[in-house]
Formats: structure tokens, C-alpha cells, sequence
């Protein structure tokens, strides 16, 4: 399957049982009067990793090690991917999780904190060049290498499949829900969650946020035909520079209800008031959703989307900038 | 009355309800490890005004409109207090939820966001010089100009009840709790907890946790009799910087199981741990509790003490150390 359907992310959400826990819903008063309508957050930054791409990354591991004894073969050799970010730190929690080794391909001018928390879970970590092509190369090696499998981001369609389960969580939590907006990178989270939402709920609006500076999703829609970003994007919201692939841009196309596109200032602007008014520790990736419903254009959508589910994607915050917690001695994560 | 029994703790709770929503109850298994213990997190950073001084401040304002409206005079002239910390914002949003004038005497030295905080709840600031002497001088001053009542931040036996408040949450939350880890300052949240937790669950215990630095607490209960700290204490736990009052320390020697103290060190670390690992914007007097429930004086105490929950008393931050977020235009909170 190039695209998951309902039916994976319901598998998907049974093999996350016991694994993870839902995340709660959170809600702000202060926040919604500024938005003029009820707000619930979605709270993966408390989710294992500190971002939702656990989801994915345990469902894309559990289906391999499944595959593997079905066909008798034992675990399987090895996962691999390429990413210095969230889903690098999930898929090596998830690898450790199930007894799998992993290989995660890191930059190697990626931030040391990253690096150590990958490797604190017991991943080995690959350095190439810090460019697609270095890091599409060195992935390829190390599979042959080791007969491991690649477990893509955000393009793999059991990967979104986990992180559907974002929405049948969500659904059950508020069905009064009338909207969902999501931060698009890859798209692989807003790809799984619209798969189920259009499926179950398909009054439920589906809306992509994204920084303006890395607007590949929007001009896709806006063109009808996906649109990577020329240029690496500048900005804050450094989960979402990626862009979208051929697996979830027909998804995106055909579900999603609209992109909606924010500045820089505005994003850092919603992060801090997340962190001042909700006391969540969310990083500016999941400040570009708060962002999007602050907007001028969600002021215009119709009044009767009065329940606004944002995903606060993950907290991954590197720290060092705060000159008493960085005077301490070791590191935290 | 002097202290709060478990009717006054119960009175507030019906008196705040429909005011303020019960806060959750979060855990983390990467610091249930390091406690080696299931530790469960009492969210009052989430609470309005992002800390659980909301909870005394409304029973407080609450009780004085009812008592002005049983003898028909009305609503009460003003409430008056002196606060430029959680306490002076949680009596502003009160009193401007009851409709009541609220006047907060405020050293003039007082962070500029901490009175824009104040301000922004529609009271009025009052501004004394930086010592306990103009501070009582002027509080009094303002009380006889204004006809207002003083509301004490810890050593009102209503303010108490309504800190009380939490207990009842928590064991309605999770009657499995062996054990509750409150940061202590003037006492009024221990006081009020402990009053709840000992009438309906006396096998619950009830630790103190405290700076070093300010560690007028456990002398007083080494010594047993009050003993304020000496001097203005030397804390990053800015909180709990003031002692306990002729109103709580009756309730904390009688009723309060033990008082842990940590380093400044300790506290650090606890607070950024919660962030990195919970994600969660605690101030670092929340870190108190944590800190104490990891430190080696905790670990010594017997296993059975399986469950254990931490107030998270507020999350009220000084963000202006963050560089890119101060380099923003216009201020948050």
C-alpha cells in the first residue's frame, strides 16, 4: 500500500495498546478568547520521545517484527532511517522497544544534544554530510550493510498509519470536535490523521498549518501538483522544513480542507504564549498550529467551527539558551 | 477561626466549582526510574493564573461577598493584600471575578511583567519600598483608606481551605496515593492539604519540601516551635522564600509527616528535568518537591510508599532570558 486506509490505522492503534499512552486534551480560557473559539490541544509533546512520531515509529517496527515471524524468520536485521529529529529519536525508542537494532544517518553538523539522545537509546548513529544526497547515500549503504529495513519519516504508509492514531484518539476524546489543524513537514501526521477523520467524521474539517518560508504544501494545493520547496527553508519550525512526498500528496489533496500559512513572527510569537498562558514546554514547530488558528484568515472561517482541535506535534526544545539551567553541571536528555 | 477543618476544605470546593476546572494528574516513566517510585503530578501550573494561589484567593473573595450579601450590605468595599508573586495575581483575577476592588501593595523594585500581570487583572498597584515594614505599613494604610479587608496569603484559615481544595482532588484522582510532597513557604497549601488528607485518609503521608536556604519549616519541626528564617533567604525558589506564619505551623507540627530540604542544586536539576522530560514550564519552587522526592533522604523511606504525588505548585516563569523570545515586540502575559 502506497496510502493507509482506516482499517490500518485501527491495526495501528491496537499494536500502540499498552505501549503508549493516549495524550490528554488540554484547554486554555485565555487562549480561547483570543481565538474567539473553544480550543483543545492535543498533547503529544507529552507523548514517549517527546513528539508523536513514536506513533509511527512503533507501528512501522511492530508490523516488521510481525512480517518477520510470520515468515519464521526471527526478528527482523535492523531498522534504519535518516533524521537528526524526532523521528530518528522515536524509531531508535521504538527499535530498543521491540529488541531491533537500529541505525539512525545523522548530519554531521547536527546538535550534540540530539545526537546523545539517540544514542540513549542504544541506536548507532551513521554520520554523513549534511545534504540530501550524502544522507540518501548513506542510508542506502548502511541497509545493504546490515539487511536492514528503511522506515521513511513521513512516507511510509505504516508510519502514517500510526500517527492516524492522533485522530481516532481525538475523536473519541471530543466528538464535539468540528475542526483539526496539524503542522505539515512531510505529511505524514496530517496524511494518517485525515485518512481516519474523512472516514469516520467527514464533517470534521481537516486544515494544514505551515511556515510561510516553507510553504511547499500550500503551493501544492494551490497548483494541484506537488511542489517541494526549491530552497532548504529558513525557519524556527525546524520539524516541518521537509517536504511533502509522493505517498502523501495525494492524501493531502484529496482530504485536506485547506493549508493555511503563518510568518516566522508569528510562530514564535504563538510559542510563547503557549509557554506563558499553557505552561507547555511546546516547541515552535507546534507553535506554527496555534499560529494558524490565531490568524487573520481562521478569524474569517465560519463561526459554527467552534471546537478547534490544535496538535501540539512536540516539545522538543533544545534548552541551552537558558543561562541557569545551562550553568548546571551534565546534561538533562 | 485559626486553622480549617475538613467542612471549610469541603466549603470551598463547592464554592469553587464551576469556577475553576480539577487540574490533571500527569506521570512520566523516565522519573518514575529515577525515583523508583510511580510519581504522580499534580498539575497546578495549569490552574488559572498558573499557579494554585487561584484556589485561596476565590474562596477568599468568595466568603467575604457572601457574608457582605448575608448581612445586606452588598458587595465587599475592596480586598487588599501584599503580594508581587502568585498570590497578588491570583486575589486580582479573584476579586475581578467577583466584581470586587482589589488593591495589591507591591515593592517598587518588583519585576515590571509581575505587575503588568497584577495590572492587566484590573487592580490597583500600590507601590511600597522593598521591606517587611513599609510593605505592613502600607498594606494597613490602603485597608484603612479603602475599608477593604486584607486577604494573607497563607495565614488566612480561608485562604487555607481553599488551597485545601487540591487534596480533595487528588484523592477523588487517585485514592491509590501513599504519599503527597508539597513545597512549603508560609504554609497555607500544606496546611490546607494536610487538614483534607488526615481527616479522610490518615495513612496518606504528608512530606514538606523546602529549600535549604530557607529552611525555617524543619527547623521549626526539629526544634518544635516556630522559627522564622533569620534573614530574607537566598533562593532561586522565589516562592517559598517566606516563612511560616502562628497560623500554620500549629497544623504543619501536628500534622505534617516530615520535611525534606534540598540544595539550590538540587532544585536546578529538578526543574529541568520536568522540563526536558515532561515538557512542563514549572517554576523552580515546583522544582522543591521534585527535587525531594529524588534525593537520597526520599529513597531511604520505605517501599511501600509506592505511589507519590508532587504538587506542581505554579508555573509562573521569567522568560525574558530566552533570547529569541525576548527579541519579540510586545510582551505575553
Amino acid at each position: 500500500m502506497a496510502a493507509p486506509a482506516l482499517a490500518d490505522v485501527r491495526a495501528a492503534q491496537a499494536r500502540l495498546r499498552g505501549r503508549l499512552q493516549p495524550t490528554p486534551l488540554l484547554t486554555c480560557r485565555s487562549l480561547d478568547r483570543l481565538a474567539g473559539r473553544r480550543l483543545l490541544f492535543k498533547c503529544e509533546l507529552f507523548q514517549r520521545t517527546g513528539s508523536f512520531k513514536i506513533r509511527g515509529a512503533l507501528n512501522a517496527v511492530g508490523c516488521l517484527v510481525e512480517e518477520s515471524e510470520r515468515s519464521g524468520g526471527g526478528k527482523p536485521r535492523a531498522v534504519v532511517t535518516h533524521s537528526s529529529g524526532n523521528h530518528g529519536q522515536a524509531l531508535a525508542c521504538a527499535a530498543q522497544a521491540e529488541g531491533v537494532p537500529a541505525y539512525i544517518v545523522v548530519p554531521r553538523t547536527a546538535p550534540q544534544c540530539k545526537q546523545s539522545a539517540i544514542r540513549a537509546y542504544g541506536a548507532t548513529l551513521v554520520p554523513c554530510e549534511p545534504n540530501d544526497k550524502s544522507r540518501a547515500e548513506t542510508a542506502a549503504r548502511v541497509v545493504q550493510e546490515t539487511g536492514g529495513v528503511m522506515v521513511h519519516p513521513n512516507q511510509d504508509p505504516v508510519v502514517m498509519a500510526g500517527q492516524g492514531t492522533i485522530a481516532l484518539e481525538l475523536l473519541e476524546q471530543a466528538p464535539e470536535v468540528n475542526a483539526v489543524v496539524v503542522p505539515v513537514g512531510g505529511g505524514g501526521m496530517i496524511a494518517g490523521m485525515a485518512v481516519a477523520i474523512k472516514a469516520l467524521r467527514p464533517d470534521v474539517k481537516v486544515f494544514a498549518a505551515e511556515p510561510r518560508n516553507a510553504d511547499d504544501c500550500y503551493q501544492s494545493k494551490v497548483r494541484g501538483e506537488m511542489t517541494p520547496n526549491l530552497h532548504p527553508p529558513d525557519t524556527i519550525a525546524d520539524a516541518v522544513k521537509t517536504s511533502i512526498g509522493p505517498n502523501t500528496w495525494p492524501i493531502i489533496r484529496d482530504l485536506v480542507d485547506d493549508v493555511l500559512t503563518v510568518s516566522e513572527e508569528e510562530i514564535k510569537q504563538a510559542t510563547r504564549l503557549v509557554w506563558e498562558r499553557m505552561k507547555l514546554l511546546i516547541e515552535p514547530t507546534a507553535g506554527v498550529g496555534v499560529a494558524a488558528v490565531l490568524s487573520e484568515q481562521f478569524q474569517a472561517l465560519p463561526r459554527d467551527l467552534g471546537n478547534i482541535c490544535i496538535v501540539l506535534c512536540g516539545g522538543n526544545v533544545d534548552l541551552s539558551s537558558l543561562t541557569w539551567l545551562t550553568a548546571l553541571p551534565g546534561k538533562g536528555q
